[in-house]
């Protein structure tokens, strides 16, 4: 997706050698007009699956998952949320997520109520990296006897393990943008 | 706003004997359509003034500030990071908020480069009650030297200070929905 790449080599800022900080416009600012292109572009990639509900998790997914609903007919948008305290509640599914950005281990939690046996869910994130908190909201949907149809991803790092990692797990994977490689503070894509 | 107070009523939960829980259409759960609505009618009470940028503070808020954008010309929605750490960063513009739902104090955080002197600042969020995170939003934005053109809240507790409590500091307030009471588990509004 040309106007994605763009963005990230305009705005994006590369820290530490392989650090990709998208604060600008996409995890701390957004850009809601970019986040329609993604939901336009998601509904082409998905317009063959029917899809009942997009689940996402807090923080940065929210903004992304709220406007690509409007992509595919306003179906309802549940964030997971994401605690410290590794107790299991019996009103939610839970997974273990353990984050490499921030080294901890968080529960990921979705409210029982809100995913149903047999429904058709699409996961939407920010990033795919180590793939672990993709993995865990997959884990969640399965809990719960529901279907992932796919995760639209906006950037994904694919010198990270997180595709394979999702695809072992027969997961449809469809990034807007696929890294390829950082060099000198810059970024080259696939 | 009829149709925001019949979701309440409908959908909502009365715990605790004051606690409403709207996890199932706004902040765990999210109804795309109604956050629409809730665009229009934001757009309609401050079609007066001139807004460069939304401000609001993860998680809750973040869906519907997205939303609310796009009433607004798609101006930039920045959200503030809540962290519990309470070092200050030379980075970002930092108020320490406390959480009576909680019961911890985060420190809220905005990076520098996200707020500019004479800016127009909307702000948003779904829940009204004391005030202190709004307060924080409102106080960042002071920090900056830019200018809040308003709040916009989905849901007040008309029963609690943050009105008050924000009306002081000079922002103006536009509510949605504004509880009076709750009784027997029902909701009454103004």
């Amino acid at each position: 997706m040309d106007i994605l790449k763009q963005y990230i080599q305009e705005k994006g800022r590369v820290t530490d050698g392989n650090i990709l900080r998208v604060e600008y416009f996409i995890n701390h600012q957004m850009d809601i007009a970019l986040f329609n292109e993604f939901g336009k572009e998601f509904k082409k990639r998905f317009g063959d699956v029917k899809v009942d509900k997009i689940l996402t998790i807090e923080s940065s997914g929210i903004g992304i998952a709220a406007i690509v609903s409007q992509y595919f007919d306003f179906v309802p948008v549940v964030f997971a949320r994401k605690t410290e305290s590794a107790i299991i509640s019996d009103d939610t599914y839970n997974y273990e997520v353990y984050s490499y950005t921030k080294k901890i281990t968080n529960m990921v939690r979705v409210d029982k109520e809100l995913l149903k046996e047999g429904e058709n869910i699409l996961l939407i994130d920010d990033f795919l990296a180590n793939g672990r908190a993709a993995f865990g909201l997959a884990k969640i949907v399965e809990q719960a006897g529901a279907n992932v149809v796919g995760i639209g991803i906006a950037i994904e790092k694919g010198f990270q393990p997180g595709r394979k990692y999702l695809e072992d797990e027969g997961v449809r994977v469809e990034s807007l943008a696929i890294i390829d490689y950082f060099k000198d503070g810059k970024v080259f894509f696939k």
